[in-house]
């Protein structure tokens, strides 16, 4: 199927040993300066007795594109800290099913000393669909994530 | 491993097809009137780059212990509604690691008509720490789940 | 003083005898589908005891200019709901000083069904800046609420 | 009036030059270890346009005694930090009514490093109920607060 297998994916230092991103089938499409698109297919593992997406299905995609976001994409040396998830309010607008294509786009909103603010979008469309960051589907959640950095240890 | 084969896990009408939950292995360890426990064990497909448990997979834990507790598990006749999630405050006190008994506490906080509140804690205790209700271990999430109780389409 | 009396206000239904609105000081400068931007001068009364903006009075303009958004400021005949405050995911960015202007500009950012979500941000600027919608200033708090539309006693 | 005038209200550093506690009129009932309760009277100017208390006015009397729980109310020597809000999530559960006494009882529920979690719940009760720490009434406000600790400027 074309959309379990997208053109191209990008490489982030963090996605080395990532296994969950890699057991959700991230595809990367675009990474920036605080900002992140992924996405993937929604498979059978990925749904609730409801028979539509896992709420927590929808977050980890979410959340895998706000660390990538939150963490640079470029390689630094003497790179000593890395910046973690420490908390998010979402909000679940619209159901998702199986077979569809999930995109997350995240974006920095705000940032002061070591905390940071982005807003994550994630997007339902036809399983049909491209994997590309252009036209995203509906829009089934609004994620708000609280970034730290920390010392890496 | 004894951790991955709890000696009992109880019966919830939602659990039939949800193959999010089994996918995670939860056990159901006790349900009430807005109250459920659930456990598992942190594989690592549950683990981000950073070799720790990935927010997103503690979330589903959580929040599959939250559709346990905001749904009746008596069967009832002619039961026309469900109770899903409609939003969360989520934050995350601390790391988890792979082998480690990760353990979800549901409980009723509020509820005023289709509308409820819900507490879930995450708790993280070592490998071969028994899949019981108590002494859960530290804790490393906490999660404030909002319910809507809609129509059954 | 110039920013205590702006030159103009806008009508909106419910701002008759809505006391703590009137106590605020609130100049309604914008009010569009689901949009509304509002200011006033922070004052003594406004303020805690670190010498800034009291996190609450912040919260307390933000969430005026959420319900100006949210509920039509055009007369309606026989309109019979009401939209209010469902809850709120509020994040304090920078502190505010005494005699600064507040500027807090509404917008829905989704919408489904009795449901919606509006992001509000909240800016701070020098004290003889002029009341007008553009150029709010620094960005001192994010505040994102979810509204509820029930019906009018 | 018996509630504007309770018997006792207690000290606590943070409340020196606090003008918006003290416009809300604001009796401090308990404090200790992470923990505080405050009360007031629901007044005129702090109601919306619904006829009910304005969010905004019950957010910041639970803000208050939030403040109050997060920071030591034992005098210190060399005290070179303090404890302010980074955020909260709140979720208004039922209105409260003119001259109602409304009570916040603040509890830490998690701390870590300079982060700590904060409960406070606001209860609302008839006009002619003493302030007193026990039997707060029905519950109106669940407000989760997020705090960081700082250099003191």
């Amino acid at each position: 199927m074309s959309e379990a297998a997208p053109a191209h994916t990008l490489a982030h230092p963090i996605l080395t040993d990532d296994y969950a991103t890699e057991w959700m089938g991230l595809s990367v499409l675009e990474l920036g300066d605080g900002t992140a698109t992924v996405s993937t297919t929604l498979r059978r593992e990925m749904l609730n007795g409801f028979g539509i997406a896992h709420g927590g299905m929808l977050f980890a995609i979410a959340d895998s594109a706000f660390a990538l976001a939150c963490n640079p994409h470029t390689p630094e040396e003497g790179h000593s800290t890395i910046t973690v998830a420490a908390g998010v309010d979402v909000n679940f607008l619209a159901p998702a099913h199986e077979g569809e294509l999930i995109t997350a786009v995240a974006a920095r909103r705000a940032h002061a000393g070591r905390s940071g603010l982005y807003d994550i979008q994630v997007f339902a469309s036809p399983a049909d669909t491209p994997h590309t960051a252009e036209a995203p589907g509906r829009l089934v959640v609004e994620f708000r994530g609280r970034s730290r950095t920390i010392p890496q240890r």
